[in-house]
């Protein structure tokens, strides 16, 4: 392997090898122009032919049907948590938030200074999903808010949400072009692009054309889904080498074999992973309720449900000494966080586990004493 | 030269060529880490210290005082037009624009989205800046309003407007850095990276720190300075690699010589530049008065006040054809802009002057027919 390297972080990910050494190629000059991408007029006919080819790209991949359109907005998922609101509740004034970790609750936050806010569940352990029977949605609701896949405690939504007629709106950041979904059950899914298609910086919006128009007053022009949308993308100077990288990355994943080649590695990395630490399950303590697994990202503790700091830090040791890198949980949590994005190879996922079965044969015995 | 393109762009612009090599030399690996900066963890250590780095350094260059606090925020300069009023119209409800070009008009239009705006200023010529004695502000302002530089007509404010302690903001994102200005007699001062310290994507936000808390509770949590602030830049996933490009810009203007090198440089560039302009009064028509004259964007029409198409186009080809690049003036005026931003040389200044001469030259007979 040229880079030693193997980068199991939460986002900003890795990027295949592939395209940052196709980046670094092209630094000096994108498309023969001479100039750098980060160097280009946004309104020249260079980048608005990648704008719209990145644009194309998304649409086939992951089959955006003509009644939705594609915007790229700066700002990140967290700008996202205003947006929506700013964008969509203006219908009824309400909406239903599905709570099931930390940035669903976040955004369930942030929407409150918007309107009001019905939280349907509002999970307390972070680790499981009410049976969808249980839900009392409010037909009355501007839209019905999820966070597809939860980050930092590994839990993942297995199904899409039924909301009989009320607009979608999905945070995907994490889950975004890991698998294959009916885009038209949706009114909103955004992804930052960070974890899975490219680098922080842009955030990838695609809207039901009919929910356009209904934006607050107050809602900032940048964060206005109809204004983005009217000017191609292009409200205002985009974030160009962000937008760049996301459209290498598109074309990786399609040569890959596009999503559909993404799912199935996503599902068998994910297995092979579980497999193994399924094997020690007084040891390796995984957060999430089996049901609810994340593919993308594994939040584990390890000697305990809580955690044995001693054995976590040494974990985070020994795997940073053979160059495993960013495996350390997310800040809320501590323990343990195996992200397993598009970029992230078998053989890594491989080496990872011959780790973690080797740690777990050195330290089970001492932990049980 | 190596690189024989000049690139002349209004932004995104031309970054130094030792700054771009620098970027591609160390794309793969950022300070050692064998991971590229667009792939590592803003909460890591590695990218928390170039954050810092990149504060201490502006602080230092642009003599920042302690009273105020610095900012990265996504979403550009248009991010500012709502984040301004957002932040700080709370205070009294209203504030004073003046309006000098499209870019101070746009952020006063949205800047009614949020409070009452009195338009001190309301220039029709976007040509001139009327004397400030004239000017009538209200002393209930919660803001005064101006863009420094207009980089669309080419008209830059030769002082810095006397507000009697209503809190000053300046758009500064054309002339951010290239001159000295003294930072404590200001409110805000932003800037988009992309003109004269780096790529799209980051937002410079320098604010006085007792104007931190007020703002409106609708304001997008990414927009909120006070939240911002408290998360010390990074209150989302910041966009990593556009960070990294300022960061990059600001060690080149200290090599350089600092605040005062640029400005002194600047100074002389826009002079060279005008002086060959004023040799043909007949023929290259200059669109700001004399005393506003922008150092930074010249702005001009060829043949006549309003320009002649075909000696625009023919000069805009024929540049080209000499790989002096992205010269053509904003689509809303046309004619021709010469953007003199930190990184262009004066070898590049001189290049082109001998061609505006040469052009003169071939083409003022044929005008005058």
């Amino acid at each position: 392997m040229e880079n030693t390297i193997m980068n199991f972080g939460a986002g900003p990910s890795k990027l295949p090898r592939e395209v940052i050494l196709g980046i670094k190629d092209e630094l000096l000059s994108f498309r023969g122009t001479g100039m750098s991408i980060t160097e280009i007029n946004h309104r020249g006919p260079d980048y608005i032919e990648m704008n719209n080819q990145a644009r194309d790209l998304l649409r086939k991949l992951l089959n955006v049907p003509p009644t939705h359109v594609i915007l790229f907005i700066q700002g990140g998922g967290q700008g996202q948590f205003a947006s929506v609101p700013l964008n969509l509740m203006g219908r009824t004034g309400t909406a239903d938030y599905l709570v099931t970790g930390i940035w669903s609750r976040m955004a369930s936050r942030e929407a409150m200074n918007h309107g009001e806010v019905n939280l349907v569940i509002d999970s307390d352990d972070e680790k499981s999903i009410p049976d969808q029977k249980t839900w009392k949605l409010n037909p009355n609701a501007s839209y019905v808010y999820y966070c597809d896949n939860d980050t930092i405690q590994g839990v993942e939504f297995p199904f899409v949400p039924e909301t009989n007629d009320v607009p979608l709106v999905a945070d995907m950041s994490s889950s975004f072009l890991t698998k294959r979904v009916d885009v038209s059950k949706f009114g909103v899914i955004f992804a930052a692009a960070q974890k899975n298609v490219g680098t922080a910086g842009v955030t990838i919006v695609i809207v039901r054309e009919d929910l356009l128009g209904d934006a607050r007053e107050h809602c900032p022009n940048v964060f206005n889904y109809e204004l983005v949308n009217q000017m191609d993308c292009m409200y205002n100077t985009p974030p160009v080498f962000a937008v760049y990288v996301f459209y290498k990355m598109l074309q990786w994943i399609e040569k890959q074999g596009g999503v559909d080649a993404m799912e199935a590695q996503c599902a068998e990395k994910s297995k092979l992973v579980y497999e193994v630490l399924d094997q020690s399950p007084d040891f390796y303590f995984i957060h999430a309720e089996r049901n609810v697994r994340s593919r993308i990202n594994i939040c584990m503790h390890i000697g305990s449900p809580t955690g044995v700091l001693e054995l976590e830090e040494k974990f985070l040791k020994e795997v940073e000494e053979k160059k495993m890198l960013q495996l350390k949980g997310h800040r809320f949590t501590g323990g343990i966080r195996i992200s397993l994005f598009n970029s992230i190879t078998m053989d890594e996922v491989r080496e990872l586990l011959a780790f973690i079965k080797e740690f777990a044969k050195k330290y089970k015995p001492v932990a049980k004493l």
